[in-house]
């Protein structure tokens, strides 16, 4: 062994990750055995039950449901003890007191990797539940039961997880597949008006940069969708989900590239939610995220006047706004420059050159992000005016 | 969408995993490039270094020449702010101020997925660290510099880090590869001879479950290696690590199943830890285990009286207690229950078919257990007879 003339052993190795995500409805109905089924085994496991407040609310038979599911299959699983009941959104994330709560439970209650945490509720309930799970033990089987459009159609059927710190959204967090994925559409029905419109916006965003006639679908069925109805909701939410799933499943599960190909109209939105303290929700800031990347490419003569008319109807005929007035240029050219160092130096934005078809670039024009906030506030002024 | 017809959509991916495991010494000094060419892409990254009390009280000069090895590679990367030195042993994991340092520095300087956190230590150290590194940013790219026989051979070139919580060891934690391992022999000159020796323990267990003729190596060279010679333990721990990492690229690298089959000895050594509150090391608690698990192969009339008058030579030659009076059969059977339970259940311990190959049982016999103690407390009075 001399100095210079070292010995290297290379370690290469893969891990195969699989599970399901399902799509039905009435889970905790003692008839329907998905969920049960989910569960069985050589063993019978322990469960942990964790429930977003906000879908307890909506549900106040959400808890005498599970328990008497539980006794129904109690040959099949236990519930170790009564389920959490966390509070909703970004305050999941923001106060790690659920997420102690959660590991202290699991101590307490010898929740192990023999066991199951199950999460129920929207996409921040999910990250921080998810997170409690990948940690203690290194890892115990974790169960997503997604209850939002958001949730179902994207964030909740992913491998990542995580809290905010420090004051940055997903400050902590791992990327850990969940054991599987139980999206019920009757939890959608509840839902605040903002809240199903809000998931929207990620379908529009993948039709927009991968897949045109889905895109044309949507705008086909926008006023449906607006109106309420619950068939188009859930075709909508299978779809995404798909191509969000094989997205990931694609090329770099675990994020070690540098590139986030489906983060069109997401550096504006990151940015907007921050300005109004997220008053201005996750899937409202990407419908005006889209928008004012929309009418970027067309400035850049990417896209014609009539793709961005189409998309700008369709973002406004499910009820979103174009255009808030924190979204000053300033305050947008102060974002792309945090994005920018976010990405280590080198800027990767997604622009469409069709629609259907996303791609990249490495620099934008700061006098046409400017034109095109000034035709976001004019596509609003028609609006409100209309 | 009818209940009991639910859609499903199977997930499956996998994730390729590389990294290199060095050998080497003196890598900081300025001749010696290896560091430096590991760090080295396409931007000159933040590197953040945690290193272990223990390992800068034994190298005075090593701060000191970090920075200088810094300075003369500024081209390649630069220091995020001064070395962060923490307490080392079980210390680090128990308590989680150090683990918390970490995470805030990350924050505070600005450590992300395009920094790497570099720790410097024993193994209890670089788990502590490499959980932290493992969560900030969901994943910073981690370099792992093992200081001792047992982390350079075992511990240090894994996929696990984790702390302690509750009480219980390794509680929380993940399975995530290091970027890289460097293992720098240099260090193992100044450690103690009860560090020294430790390491081995988990050679000769690789050995007699797994390779008879690597056992037989470590055989002839016991008195060697007692004698703290550096060239057969260079060839011991490049040999250990190699079996060490070909078993976790073999089969399943982050643990899905439930089996161990590398814990040979171990089922003991851990209650013997916890029961010493670690006064007896790791190390030797395996040794003992080791002991142990061969007495009782004999016993079962598995190994012959030879094979395991050779097993106890090799323990006793290198300087290993054989019993300590903590491990009485209460104890054990105790340990032994409380094992069961760990894995859910279902008994699974390693034993010894013969020299060189390794065999699952999963029901010991009670009053074998008891002989064995018995048998080993004979051993360690001849022992200190001699």
């Amino acid at each position: 062994m001399k100095k210079g003339n070292h010995t290297v052993l290379n370690q290469t190795f893969s891990v195969p990750f699989r599970y399901p995500v399902y799509f039905d409805e009435n889970i905790f109905d003692k008839e329907n055995t998905l969920l049960a089924d989910t569960l069985k085994g050589d063993k019978i496991p322990k469960i942990y039950v964790v429930i977003d407040q906000g879908v307890s609310d909506a549900h106040p038979d959400l808890l005498d449901k599970i328990h008497t599911y539980a006794s129904a299959f109690s040959d099949l699983f236990v519930l170790a003890t009564d389920p959490l009941i966390v509070p909703g959104g970004e305050q999941s994330k923001n106060d790690q007191k659920s997420f102690q709560q959660i590991l202290d439970a699991t101590s307490e209650f010898g929740i192990d990797r023999h066991s199951f945490i199950i999460g129920i509720g929207g996409g921040a309930v999910l990250d921080m539940v998810g997170f409690a799970a990948a940690i203690a033990h290194r890892g115990i089987r974790h169960i997503r039961i997604p209850t939002t459009v958001l949730s179902q159609n994207d964030s909740g059927v992913g491998v990542k997880n995580g809290i905010n710190a420090y004051g940055k959204k997903n400050y902590l967090g791992t990327f850990v597949p969940p054991y599987a994925v139980i999206n019920d559409f009757t939890f959608l029905q509840t839902l605040d008006d903002r809240d199903w419109r809000s998931g929207i916006s990620e379908a529009i965003k993948v039709g927009l940069i991968k897949d045109a006639t889905f895109f044309a679908w949507i705008a086909s069925n926008a006023k449906a969708l607006a109106n309420r109805e619950q068939a188009p909701m859930e075709t909508l939410i299978i779809k995404c989900a798909e191509m969000h799933l094989a997205h990931i499943g694609g090329k770099d599960p675990f994020e070690t590239g540098s590139s986030r190909p489906l983060d069109f109209g997401h550096w504006a939105a990151h940015k907007l939610e921050h300005l109004t303290g997220y008053q201005v929700r996750h899937g409202e800031a990407v419908a005006i995220g889209i928008a004012l990347d929309s009418t970027y490419s067309y400035l850049k003569d990417m896209i014609s006047q009539e793709d961005l008319h189409q998309i700008v109807s369709v973002i406004d005929t499910l009820g979103f706004e174009l255009y808030v007035p924190e979204l000053s240029g300033e305050m947008l050219l102060k974002g792309l420059e945090e994005f920018r160092e976010h990405l280590g130096g080198e800027l990767t934005i997604m622009l469409l050159e069709e629609l259907g078809k996303g791609v990249e670039v490495h620099e934008m024009d700061t006098e046409l992000i400017l034109q095109a906030v000034e035709k976001l506030k004019m596509f609003q002024l028609k609006r409100q005016g209309a």
